[in-house]
């Protein structure tokens, strides 16, 4: 089962979620008040696709470089993405809803709480996918060593972790959600996998290799 | 003609139709009543998103083994394969039908049969480009030896039987039939392409050959 | 300037419009009339969906080809791929209009008038890259022999004409109009390129070599 | 980290995001006046459409230029790419707005000068990946001269500015501004990124070397 195909099925979907972010912007037609007023009313719809679009780019660098880590993958991974990608795409829905309704004095509680809850179930997809893989010992490179690779676990499950509170911190404030939401996907930016050490490198074992299969050599 | 394409062209439409699935999931504005309500009166879209989502993925992760397993397409295949693709694309379009009508008392199960006839049509599409395959007898690979290649048709094919099945027992019950399609999808986990040994695969016809032309060999 | 990336936008664009097309299927919720009579009553939409499926989906089983063909590509080869890609994304503005029109009496001309041009369109598009590439010599293959070459330019743009003709037709019947449609794209089920004898494909130079560079060769 | 999959994920929100300005084109159904007039006073919605389409196909062209020429990929790029992104996504939202509101007297000079603010993002989002790969040298081919690759820094800025240009030019004349939009996507057809001398090109570093491994060679 090659990788290939579950990277170019993964990226389109992670690419067509974040595009679908943009039907959350829109304006009514003319007739309904000064189209300046309306853009700027229109703030909030702003602020969530920046968030919604940046967290689904970063899952995005962060799965790929999973996938690229792996060794191979079989079919329980392919299901595991699959859960993730359904989270990802989900993305759409929660950020329409908190847009809506996230000047609407009591409602907005319950919007940036489900906002931060679909953040948490995609969080989860991934650290699923990369503890199963560690769990499958054959599945990680031989750099990966323990200690470094339950660091990078901890880290992973550390976002989702967050993601919940601050799915709780929407009880007592909404924009604080926000702010813990957007700061996640800052946090993201760093790298989560462990590295290989330069010299490990030069013998690179991930290196692909094009094997010669000399049929009719001398 | 490569396989690269097919594959690309079909990974996107799979992607594409997956993620258009999340159009289905949508609250109104304020002003239409609490939102964690309509949240909660939205069970049925997130039941159906789900049943959905997998069943397009599981087809999904199929027709990549059965692709895979090709040794070459063909214009028939081609065309087959863009049946198996329209079908997949009607698939948000039943689900939106079936999310919107199936707390309606008497028409739930129109909905219901038209969300498994769906589903039927997806399958007998995936099984045509198997069957048309094994029929032209140089498209699969040695090892399919034909008893174990008639299993799979067969495993294949009564999947679609099982869907219109689950048409059928809507009549009666609707919550029937929608668990009739979840566990097919969880039937459908298991691969259903007829394995390779694991000694035949030390001398695996499969693998890309990389053939070196040496034109300027002494 | 790689046919690669090329080939992946271009499936992708094929791709959503194909699955946009499934946008134009929808019955409103309920509190509008029995769900089965309405889900009858949307004939049009059922059929406007497979033909323009269909077109979208041969359209590029030949844009496959086209690009496959191609030695090289160049600037003015993306742009006039960008026109073609252009006239397939419209093609879900079209197969709306018509479904939505096609059954009120005088306006049903319109609509189908405007279907068949916007095919007219993309069929234009495709002959224009492939007469391009013809004026251009080395852009074909050695074996692709004038007369052979002139062959395949009218009988691509044989099916834009034909569009034409049924947009003409629409004005007198409507139904012959879909009828023409549904028969070009049968129509377009043959290959349109001119082929490679089975002896040149011998020496195929097509063949993706793999010429290796040894620097450091005794 | 491989500009394989950088490249497929931008290539798929391109394609995702040109096709989706298709949604802003449609006609209400029968009951709202005759199609043939409505089809017509939509004309600004063609218009902006095929200015938003060329524009995104040739930001497609270039970045996928820009990224060709780039030796490799880091962080940093993948988040400049990702800004890129969001702005190329945005461009179905300001196009919407910009046909719905183009005749609208007053609220036209808002509409115009939405959509050339976000053509001028995409443009600096290009510039910035561009100039973030000059900054870090071995970035880029050592074939691109500092005074080339200074001139060619300039020639995409010059796009940002223009487009802020038409920006403020439409406060006076909208027409004017959908020229120059229209313009600039013209002037974007040549070649922004400084070119390898013929000569150059023999000994082309950017020819993929094939490196043969010989683990077991005599």
């Amino acid at each position: 089962m090659s990788k290939g195909r579950l990277e170019a099925f993964s990226d389109c979907i992670f690419a067509v979620a974040a595009t679908l972010l943009v039907l959350g912007l829109h304006v009514p037609g003319p007739g309904s008040g000064p189209l300046w007023s309306q853009l700027l009313a229109n703030w909030p719809a702003y602020v969530t696709y920046v968030i919604s679009f940046m967290t689904i780019g970063i899952i995005w660098v962060n799965h790929h470089e999973l996938i690229g880590v792996l060794q191979r993958v079989d079919r329980p991974i392919l299901f595991l993405n699959l859960f993730l990608l359904m989270t990802v795409s989900l993305c759409s829905f929660s950020t329409a809803v908190v847009s809506d309704w996230i000047l609407s004095e009591r409602e907005a509680v319950v919007a940036a709480a489900l906002y931060g809850g679909v953040f948490a179930l995609m969080g989860l997809g991934a650290t699923a996918i990369w503890a199963y893989a560690v769990v499958r010992r054959d599945f990680v490179p031989a750099y990966a060593r323990p200690e470094r690779v339950h660091a990078s676990i901890v880290r992973a499950g550390a976002g989702c972790l967050v993601y919940l509170v601050g799915s709780v911190v929407a009880l007592y404030s909404v924009p604080a959600s926000l702010l813990i939401y957007a700061l996640i996907s800052i946090y993201y930016v760093a790298p989560v996998l462990p590295k290989q050490s330069r010299r490990a490198r030069v013998n690179n074992p991930r290196r692909p290799l094009i094997t010669i299969h000399r049929s009719a050599s001398k």
